[in-house]
């Protein structure tokens, strides 16, 4: 293992993350997350209507969008506008979603869609996880000013939920990767766990070689501690 | 572990997988793929161009797209044709397209494009499983006619790649379910993994409550047993 | 009359036609229909909705789509499906919706929407003629559904129609162009046809020079007698 | 025959027709049609560049394109340009321009590509045959100016073209129907034909029952004569 | 002050300008705008709907759109149909709009849309300023028809409302500018002004070197004189 | 002029205005500018590559793009991402690019393309003057770097441009509306003014009343005073 990683690192060290609620106006609830030079809005936004095969089955929805800047990258990147949107936003936006409604109990929410934007100012590998990570705290926020208002008969919300993104680059397995070590890997892999240490999502990647079951769960496991680590943070952001 | 699977079979059976070459009189490599009710025609075509992201640099490209003939379901789904592509589509054809591409040698194919397209006749759960299974088999032949014409240096097919669902229902951990077991599976899982038996890919996913490590793992090692099935079915028809 | 087919047959001679009814297992109606190489899947769908012109005029409606697998053809064609619908496929899937309307009685149809899919699935020729006349077989198999269903009053179904391409190739007037022969035709002609012998549509395009009264009314005629034959088969089908 | 045309003519009586060369000052060649209430504008383009599937033959391109003024109809019509182009405007254009490459020696015209745009002003019926008449009086006066330019080496002009539509209403076989009659009409046809009387393209429809051979013929023979007013109203204009 | 316009119009002078009523036979108003080359036909359509953002207001709506023909320019421009709309289109399109509904008493309206739909012919600049000049005509012509078929309870008219272009050419101020002054001009001004007077909209916009409040207040006055003469032309139009 | 605003300030008070240069890590050049509760980012992105209408005249282009994230208002609105851009939207970026290029020598530029993104983070009005306010900042660093990696002969940088934004409401006329005041007000206009006090673009629009000369200069001459202390804020910005 002599690999060195850019920013000199331990292999099993996360970047410097950092999480900040409240910060629009507007929002129901709203978090900053950072994780090395990854910046994420995230925007929680409630309104009283549901997707229509949700009607009138008095239930609520959860769901997710997901942007980036058009130079939050390295290089500029066209708007998703003028036409459709790519796989890979499509994607992303589609996980974040399911992570969220993993954790949240619909019939306890009543009639409503709580839409989460996940807007990156700044990419520099991890924006997936960093997105899950800042969604659910905007979404308790939100959903802490639905239970003030009195609008909520039960807690909707089940456990936390957080992600974060190992790999194996040069054959070393590493946790948190940024841009360089993501676009070098030869395994990629995202995981959503929930606060009580349940798996929500595992995504594999071989981008090289094939991987075998048990490196996969080597890399499962250096992501849990990464995980642990995170949802410390969400947990004192939310009681701040 | 009471749950009885609606077709009778056992919950480490397969449904009946058939796999025919040659299906289609144009296209340069062809299968189809029928795993129980669902039917899936795979057509590989060679192009004398590459992605603008790889030109002159002697490489090959191989892709994929999938698609859904609107009553290939139970009930009529419009033509993705009047706009945007939908996420689900996307996913799967991107997956697709890096399961073939982690089993092919993109340096010995030179410089040309193989696209396999992935058309959906019956839809009975499983289609992306058939179709990567299918695409590879499409994939094979057209690389065997390139071969035979004298137009590649080595052989670019590294291994064969094939893929199986399996899911818990009711609590029973099941290989190669059916729609009626998929949507109502509380974890779903797509395992992608080559010929010698290394992972090319794992989604795994809770629909309803979130799973365990342990559970993951004994849902990898049945998923492994179909795929050796599979596997073995794709050799005898690539070799008839 | 010199020029010889590129398959033998002679001018007034259909190639072998096949049509198959039942091949889908979840759609109301469904055929495949086989000319020599071209082969189209043709599913009807039963739909409790009316197209909004319709509404509360206790009518039906009866449409189709048309669409071709992308390496159905020599080379592989894009799918219509990033964007805009093809002025061809328009005119195709129009063509097919009128001449199946032509037949039916939509009064007694009551308020419903039958959709006829109609996905090519190779293409040497013919696959609009292929279409119609394997739309009405599916029409056929949806509509005898309904009246077991008991959802009937009456039989909508007045005649069966069918379709035939002719064209003058060299100067020589032929019967069911393949597509080499369709390509380089002087005149393309396709002509509908209910089963007691009226005209629903004639479409004939000078591709070349232009042609006389005289011409077109012979071809009419050759078309006729393919046209018989094909019926023929349907009838066969139906009663199976 | 009891049927009473709206506006009193005979059966086989034209509307007033009415052909203006030069009505616009930029365009190559222009014309503006008038049958009746219905008007429509043609404006000839020349533009020296060829589609892609032309490029290097020495060869020229003649196309149309159709479209209808929102308000040009009884109710107002939404413009076709915030998505996608309909099949009628789009089968439309298509014949326009069939009819006009029909009677032009692409090779004559060397490389460059004329398209005559068609906007109706006003839509009282047969809009389509209004627009391949006035279509090629544009033509001829952009070829006209192309010869004074001295860019032509032949005269690709090999013939004029024109069109009328012919119907059948209550049982009545009627000429140049206006759209109260087109609406209504049993059979709709419509005949592009050049000035030699040969058959350009014959596109005849039954929109209630089905037709016989011989109305068939008799509407085409209606149309015929039609067709020869309108040719010597082309070549007065042309001369004018 | 040296520069010599084109046409040898003194610098303060008008254009021929020529505005036509009731040149549609079906649209509820319509007029034909010329000044100089340039000619815009506008229709004015009334529906019985508001948009959704007024419903159950007892409000009415007044809207534009614009469109140029093709070849209505110098050189052909394609038809935005295949896709979105221009930036120019979408900002000329919604100052019509505005311009209206600025001398329009909605309330007195009552809940239906009139759309005022210009499209322009032939353009030599100025388009937008003869659109709202013709708009407003069509408009009134729209509204004494509800008057007449008893439809209002007031008059929604408060003011006639026309527009002129000025700017800056070669350092000398211009009137009425054509297409050539337009597109070499210094500083381009679109004024819109009731009849009494008062401003609706001033747009200024240096397209080459900043200019003074003082060069701009001489504009503004320079237009002044020019909207007196298009605002009789069009009391004009609306008596006869 | 009773009218109290709703933060207490005086007509002519700015809201609190702050310019930070250098907010983003990737792009060339970059400022958050905030005028109240307004925020907006501005990223200025250099590439090798000018519009194909520049083709080959060593002439650089800047341009821009805007953008609101969805949530920076009161209520969600949705991307505009799957379809078109808005007539809005559309406005405003043609509005920052001609701002930015009227100060902007494209000769000294060379050949290469700067585009600004001006992504609004939170929205109380005023989102188009803090863009343009904002875009010259960033497009001041991105040639400052320009300047010191010595790829520009000259000094592209002619003057500094500022916009502010003044209108009436109930009567009172007001500098640097917020978004409750801006959306009932009378008058809304913009100034685009240049460091040396030149007028770059002005708009006033009169969105109930139309509004005389003289209440215009004076708005000019209100909105000057504001944009002069914006100018200053810009200057202290680029020194730091």
């Amino acid at each position: 293992m002599n690999y060195v990683r850019p920013d000199n690192r331990q292999f099993d060290e996360l970047r410097p993350w950092n999480i900040q609620v409240g910060v629009l106006d507007y929002a129901e609830g709203s978090a900053l997350v950072e994780s090395g030079k990854t910046k994420v809005i995230c925007a929680a936004t409630i309104e009283d209507r549901v997707p229509s095969f949700l009607k009138d089955q008095n239930r609520g929805w959860v769901t997710a969008e997901y942007s980036m800047l058009p130079r939050s990258t390295l290089t500029r990147s066209p708007r998703e506008r003028g036409g459709k949107i790519g796989g890979r936003t499509m994607e992303i936006q589609r996980l974040i979603g399911r992570s969220l409604r993993c954790v949240t109990d619909l019939d306890a929410l009543g009639e409503c869609t709580i839409t989460v934007d996940c807007d990156v100012i700044q990419a520099d590998g991890g924006t997936r996880v960093a997105s899950i990570t800042g969604a659910w705290v905007a979404l308790h926020e939100a959903l802490k000013r639905l239970a003030q208002e009195g609008r909520l008969d039960g807690d909707p919300m089940l456990d936390s939920v957080a992600a974060i993104s190992v790999g194996i680059v040069q054959g070393t397995e590493l946790l948190d990767l940024n841009y360089d070590e993501d676009s070098s890997a030869e395994v990629d892999m995202n995981i959503v766990m929930t606060g009580r240490g349940k798996l929500v999502e595992v995504q594999a990647t071989a981008e090289g070689d094939p991987f075998s079951l048990t490196a996969m769960n080597r890399l499962i496991r250096l992501g849990q501690r990464g995980i642990n680590a995170v949802r410390d943070l969400q947990k004192k952001a939310v009681q701040s």
